[in-house]
């Protein structure tokens, strides 16, 4: 089996994750084993949103291969891009997106981008608007780092510490519960990590209040629970994460702190582990309980991210030179 | 042959730009094929104004040359500079540009700089105030990357792109055109582009609106023209940018949408390639119609900024050390 | 003698200070001597408050040995960390300092972080609060690049200077003088300049008006002189230096001009070198007569800063892994 793909922007199929997730735990065991692979190959990670997991995982992935990355924080660095086709430039933007992905896929072997959603434009954001305009334009593979409506490299990475804390021969109980948050946050992350849960074919659960459902899209097939406490019955792993409300665009319907995980919660569910992508707000999305106690993998999901960007790297090395 | 250069920060005779085009082009077929010459030597990038292209490209170049680039983004950074010999220090700036460059020269073997000019402060900018301080009091080579009225390593890399695409035993005909734009901005662009292709004995003609002229120290012997069509005619390749007022310094006098460069301008230059440095503004400066068709070289100068700085990076650890 | 740390936050003992410049001394003669020592192994270098020195020159130490350094500018890149335990975080922080600390330790093999004090929070500042968080929660070697009440690297860069311009068999006189400044600064650099000084066995005298007593912790068997003229006379090193008033708290007792040193100042030292540890405010905390003139051993401290960086990052490769 050889699984090839151009970009990595959202889950492809079982036989790819699967790949995926072997040989990010072979360079989790073995991180410089492929350390000339990239030689002389560059990775340009282009932030159009601020990070600290991603955009340190990412370079020493790709410097675990050999490449060498250059981070442009476009945000921070003053370099406000536009994005509407035909646009009369005579405003704040100072570079259409066509030039710069033109001039950056020359630059770059791969390009590595976040673009985070307007969670106003309902219409650009589930278009994923700026990664397909680079995909467009660019002419390089390309990885997302998350855009408006998906981050697959952390669903990799979610997947990877599935695989190392789950049982064999147990298909394992996965339960995805809205958090509460004091700010509307995207939905790349629980819509990326329903969309790898069920295409790994893991028996998965959705709860979260009445009116935050996900993008049909990515939860079709997916047991949706409006109540926590069923839902989280004889859980296996628990993935806890914060969404704005869906069809209210971007809206924040729900505040109510009760959802917020606590020891209580799981007292039906013994063995469960806890999730979080990370950056969690303590005591309003998980309490410190959960997150200092013997259930939590949070930090071994960051440690994760090193090895599916890695895996993924990789992978478009293998396929696209 | 064999010119040498202490600073690279303007044009310098057309055998050194010979030089310089030849290596660049060896570099764009043989990116690393001098690996090893900068290896262990350090060439540290001090932004004091936001760059995209610049920035990636010089890094990218000191990579090819086995160099380890350091880029400081001083303006966002935090870190303002005081410029006034004898200056009492007691407001905003926090460190003089005295003790910065000489600390710099210490860590780095080359430095290069980009500071743009004031467009307030005609004297200042004429004598190239930041970047001479540096080379005043910083003691290793200087490369600049734009200062306040020159650009050479694009003006290198236009060179490059104008050889690329020029016929054989012909004088290529080269206009340079003024656009509009909504802001006021630098002269560098347009004055090293003057300087260089002039220096490189190319057929030149300026155009641009009465009030407009630049700076006669770079235009002696160039044909302006203030009929925009009458020097187009024929052109083989035309440069098109904008530029603030020289004589009423800093200040934009014309806003004329009719400056900007459409097909119908080309009608009586068939032949015409049109090159711009980026970043453009879009349906401003130039047409889509232009950018997007046939005629443009944008992405290739983009492209070879990479070899103009490897050409003359490699030129200065030939010289220097 | 083989002295042994596990962080590197301040001083230690006169043994393993002596051996600390001796091997930055060697590194200075041969600074890629040992260039694969740290290869395959990464420092994060963590920036809470912006750097030029520090930064460049940890990177560059860093290098040095082969280690892979990644910077990350957490204050310019928008990375509010929370700091107290057991917060509710419902305001502006993003992510508590525990889960950040514990991934960046995931990530590299040496952290060096940077955090400046409060200035308004005494309790926090004298406890050290973030180093120690950093400390405590991390799990890998640190290295402080400025905490609230220390700033190591330049003292050990600071010892590495006087050791070069000390006469044989000669115990300097060391001063310590206190400088005007517009604004309120941190004790940082004189406390480690006091602890290193006294803890290398020198004759070092402290002056300041009254009222700017250092905390005690510092200055124990340290002379202290309210009258800078006396405390000046026959000094072989005068290090200058301001600070805001340690007993009330953050705030600027004096603003008297006179306190600037001049040549003046020193025409009962004719011998004394000039030391302050960048970035200074000239004519404000030293004259541009001292800075620029043979006394001066400023660019000298910055030079050194590399060495005292890779010094200290080989040993705790050496001692850690």
């Amino acid at each position: 089996m050889n699984s090839s793909i151009t970009h990595f922007t959202q889950f492809d199929s079982k036989a790819l994750g699967e790949q995926l997730i072997q040989d990010a735990l072979y360079f989790k065991t073995n991180p410089r084993a492929d350390i000339t692979k990239g030689r002389g190959k560059r990775i340009g990670c282009i932030f159009l949103n601020p990070s600290l997991r991603t955009r340190v995982s990412t370079q020493i992935a790709a410097q675990n291969l050999g490449m060498e990355p250059i981070v442009l924080n476009m945000d921070k660095e003053g370099w406000a891009l536009e994005m509407k086709e035909g646009a009369i430039m005579n405003q704040g933007t100072v570079e259409h997106i066509k030039d710069a992905a033109g001039v950056l896929g020359t630059y770059f072997d791969i390009l590595a981008i976040r673009a985070f959603p307007t969670l106003t434009d309902k219409e650009s954001d589930i278009n994923d608007y700026v990664i397909s305009q680079f995909m467009k334009y660019t002419g390089t593979p390309i990885v997302s780092l998350e855009s408006a409506i998906r981050h697959p490299l952390q669903s990799l990475a979610d997947q990877i510490t599935i695989r190392e804390h789950s049982q064999e021969n147990k298909k394992p109980k996965v339960v995805l519960t809205w958090a509460p948050h004091i700010k509307a946050i995207p939905h790349a992350v629980a819509n990326s990590f329903a969309e790898w849960t069920s295409g790994m074919e893991h028996d998965l659960t959705i709860t979260h209040p009445e009116g935050y459902e996900l993008d049909e899209k990515f939860t079709k097939g997916v047991k949706i629970e409006y109540n926590q406490s069923k839902a989280l019955e004889d859980a296996d792993f628990v993935y806890v994460k914060n969404w704005s409300s869906f069809q209210d665009y971007g809206k924040i319907h729900c505040t109510d702190t009760s959802w917020m995980l606590t020891e209580d919660h799981l007292k039906n569910a013994p063995n469960a582990k806890i999730m979080h992508c990370l950056p969690v707000r303590r005591n309003v999305e998980l309490s410190d309980e959960m997150l200092d106690g013997p259930r939590s993998l949070v930090q071994k999901q960051a440690e994760n991210r090193i090895y599916a960007a890695q895996s993924v790297i990789n992978h478009l090395l293998d396929s696209n030179f």
